[in-house]
């Protein structure tokens, strides 16, 4: 089968490589010969024993190539070939999570018509697989929730922070310096990356597509290293990066991108370094949680080719991988989700506490050593609207350092 | 799609039940109809929305009948049953892991023969995707460990003794209770269900069948609360029954199933209660974990689903698992692979730990409260092939109370 790569960055020039070295391997494993008869970039790449190309065109009008793996990123013009490809009955596998979050009920719709396949097991948690296990291999269930830590980036920032005690800014600053992050760190810190993933992964598991412009964000900027301690102080507990999407009490999708402090022991607290993490929680199954490497290069082009692979191995028989657009959001308003908060809050005088255990009733009051006697941190007990926390606080009339959501359930 | 069911126990009664009462949200879902036609069983079944037959000719027999689902474990008859579906042209999907283990190659040699397809999703693992992962999703991989966690039954007991403080029979008792570990619980306990699934899965990772026969097995009836406590000793360390396959460093493959005292901090130091978890390490992905509940009706029915919708909805287009059988064991004698061992001796006098020093050099002693004076434990630091450990501690003429390998890798 022969298959043109557009984007030879490094995910794409993994794949290359990969599909150039085990050529003999994967023929022998799968049955089918995998030939790369373009890549697309805008560079030049001499040396590269595969065609180097410019123009999108010549994919589109080579009756020979019945795939395209795509690596660029971005949704101009990535949106463009996508859909170029597939009415050109090319089969289309990305690693890009932007398009798939954006455009994926499109971009499926546009595949079913055509019977051609629209893949992209890449997008989200690099190596892991996590489509085709939902997808596939635990179809017969329900889905209740679906959570994870889907940033590697911000991990590794957070863990310096509790096991070392490092200051965010030094933190995101190692990152940088070992490539984990970008000159520009902003769309993994401020919590849109995760959020691109979790609406994938929300989109697949109950079925409608879900916007990343309906989910509401917040990144781990402003985490500080004083809650850390914090959270470390109530049994080991830790701060970590949740993309979360669950069936809430009245049926209805809950979502959210937010630091959540989680309790030590839970699988999701013990995901180190640039790893990820997918929990998934059908109503056959319980929990499951796959596990490994979100991103990198060969990782990554692990993922891209188990997608090429299965074009491939069953061309004649289409994926059926589907959900639905939907106009109106799919998601409930965060602030009508029950939760239960951490505050690390400035007091004037010791009647703030008497005021906040008034509105709150029990409370968990955390303690850490050296701290000024105007700070105050505590957890409410019992599971609340968030609208009603925010009005409670608010009515308090202290001032709020942070507020934290406790995650429960994972 | 008509199907028979093998079986009406545990898991082939919860694949029965969820067939039936999800065949039209599946519907919709794969786009196929599962029916079950038939039950097949000793027992009858009254008021089984399902007719309930007892000769599998009628199976064998019937053209309408193109997938058998059989959940009844063992090898006679499981094994003509599978061989005769097969020729018949019928897909089989079995959960029974020692038909698997005993008589795969075997099995997928006659499915690849009538180009039918022979799945086992449920055989490893339960509910947690596997197999297909493994075979699917990480195919562009070579694979240089696959291990785990594959026994429920014994990582409950463990975790009793670890976090409870119980002795191991007590444990045991409560498991029984509990209704995880069976009356006869040796199948589990001495380590034969995980050989079972680490065979199966090192034959998928590695494309040879290993038989259990060929495995060192060792069970945990041997663990005592004393080993417990000094494995904690060490940094929190804890003991795990592991299943383990990897590529040793002349390239040869190497396999075991025993307990193991695993860091805290490895994933598979927290694996809790009943649940599995395997890690798979790939040139391209690096460590990948899989985890979820390894064994009960609805968790394994999930499993065995997945393999039923995989065959109808590409009912043209066979799966390529596949492996090969070996007349020569596939794996080296375990004797000759690279560990490092804790032991807990017997001494007479104080020179006898000399003696110890003496011929493993560094060692690091560990120490727990309230031990007699000639209770004495230590970790040989450095990787030697176990031959020579076992040579070196014979010659130090001390008794030898317990002996358990130390997991470095995983």
């Amino acid at each position: 089968m022969k298959i043109a790569i557009i984007g030879h960055g490094v995910v794409g020039s993994g794949v290359a490589e990969t599909l150039l070295q085990k050529r003999e391997e994967l023929k022998v494993k799968t049955g089918v010969d995998l030939e790369v008869k373009y890549v697309l970039d805008l560079l030049e790449f001499p040396g590269l024993a595969i065609p180097v190309i410019h123009d999108f065109s010549i994919i589109e009008q080579d009756p020979e190539v019945s795939l395209v793996v795509e690596t660029m990123g971005g949704l101009s013009p990535a949106f463009e070939f996508a859909s170029r490809s597939l009415r050109a009955n090319k089969d289309y596998v990305t690693s890009n999570k932007e398009l798939v979050a954006q455009k994926g009920a499109q971009l499926l719709k546009i595949a079913k018509e055509m019977g051609r396949n629209f893949l992209f097991e890449a997008s989200v948690g690099g190596a892991i697989p996590v489509i085709r296990p939902i997808h596939q291999c635990l179809e017969a269930n329900s889905f209740s929730e679906v959570s994870g830590i889907l940033n590697g980036t911000t991990n590794f920032i957070l863990e310096r922070m509790i096991d070392d005690g490092a200051q965010f800014d030094d933190a995101l600053a190692l990152a940088q310096k070992l490539g984990y992050a970008e000159k520009d760190p902003s769309a993994d810190i401020d919590g849109l990356d995760t959020c691109r993933k979790i609406c994938i992964l929300a989109s697949l598991a109950y079925g409608k597509h879900v916007y990343p412009k309906d989910i509401h964000i917040e990144g781990i900027r402003d985490i500080n290293l004083i809650d850390v301690q914090y959270a470390a102080s109530w049994d080991s507990r830790v701060i970590k990066l949740i993309g979360k999407s669950k069936i809430n009490p009245e049926g209805k999708l809950a979502m959210i991108v937010c630091p959540m402090i989680v309790r030590r022991g839970s699988l999701l607290s013990s995901v180190n370094g640039v790893n990820n993490a997918v929990l998934v929680r059908g109503d056959l199954v319980g929990d499951i949680v796959l596990y490994g490497r979100g991103a990198g290069k060969y990782p990554t082009a692990s993922a891209v080719i188990a997608d090429v692979i299965d074009c491939a191995v069953h061309r004649g028989s289409r994926r059926e991988i589907y959900w639905e657009d939907s106009e109106e959001p799919a998601v409930t308003n965060y602030l009508d989700e029950l939760t239960q908060m951490y505050f690390r809050i400035s007091i004037r005088e010791k009647e703030d506490i008497d005021t906040v255990r008034a509105e709150f009733g029990n409370i968990r009051v955390l303690t850490r050593k050296n701290a000024a006697w105007s700070e105050f941190a505590f957890v409410t007990e019992e599971q609340m609207p968030e609208r009603e926390i925010i009005r409670k606080i608010a009515r308090c009339g202290v001032l709020v350092d942070t507020m934290i959501r406790v995650e429960s359930e994972i």
